[in-house]
């Protein structure tokens, strides 16, 4: 998506540990309007694919789903990152590694907003190591959906998590993928 | 908005605690389109008063406040919970008191992304005591910005904190307030 690819580069800055700081449009301020159009972006690639649902989890990845959820007229579903009295009855959960916090998360979603009729998209604003999409994943398969794929906003092509994914079959639409932190901090996209 | 009371009534659990339960539709599943109706309604609220940011606090209030900020057609912007990689740079920061965690935050949010230039519409899911609300004026008052009120998807009316913030001037404005559970677990709306 080239409006993406172009902001990323005239604002994301990158920062030791190879980590991208996009905070001023995507992740801590929110430019709603190229959010929203990120969300028709993902809509036109899986709108024939029979979506039900949207899966994100919290709290990154909201944003973003709501946007791709709203263009795809579907519900979106948050997965929880830690237990809360606001959370009960059954639930399916996944064990997720977050690199940025350093920790293992439980993640979990109730089995009422999940089911075995769903279709589910998965979105998150990141794709890495895909550990938090492969954790999304294991609770569609546990609740009997079915996955359309997997759509983020910003793919780290280099470390690999989406390229796992399609090799696996899955189905990765990211609105761009970062092949590389030059030496010089410029980046490189996948065309 | 009563397309919202409806939807309480019709969906909501009461549970120990005065704890509402509204999963199925705003805040773990999300009916993305009567959310993006109740962004409308915020904006409607709002639209005179020269808004030019939406300030939440993750996670729970992100999907509103996006949909607010589109109505608006403003950024939005999230504080964060915890100290994270992706977080550089100056900081605002406020102590929050979690009634669902039942301990404290630290919230916090970038001097680059509100200013002392912006109008700020505060937006949460919801308003019980006012801890997150109270946390995010502070942030407001640091940055010298203007705030422009307050909205909250959900106000407990009972718990007082809407209440509080109008005694001290600030427009308040709620698309549903709840102003008691009833010992039949029905849920009684201000008028």
């Amino acid at each position: 998506m080239k409006a993406l690819e172009e902001r990323i580069r005239r604002e994301g800055k990158v920062l030791p540990g190879e980590i991208l700081k996009v905070g001023s449009f995507f992740n801590q301020q929110v430019d709603v309007r190229l959010l929203m159009d990120m969300g028709v972006e993902i809509a036109r690639a899986f709108c024939h694919a029979g979506v039900t649902k949207v899966l994100t989890v919290e709290s990154s990845g909201i944003a973003l789903a709501v946007a791709a959820a709203h263009a795809l007229g579907v519900n979106a579903v948050f997965a929880k990152k830690s237990a809360s009295a606001n959370v009960s009855g059954e639930l399916y959960t996944a064990e997720v590694y977050s690199y940025t916090h350093k920790k293992m998360n439980m993640i979990s979603v109730s089995r009422d907003y999940i089911t075995a009729e769903d279709c589910v998209l998965i979105v998150d604003d990141f794709l890495a190591t895909g550990n938090a999409v492969n954790g999304l994943i294991s609770i569609v398969e546990k609740a009997g959906a079915r996955l359309a794929g997997v759509s983020a906003g910003i793919e780290k092509g280099f470390q690999g998590g989406g390229d796992a994914l399609r090799a696996r079959g899955i189905r990765v639409e990211s609105l761009a993928v970062i092949d590389a932190f030059e030496a010089d901090n410029t980046i490189r996209f996948r065309p």
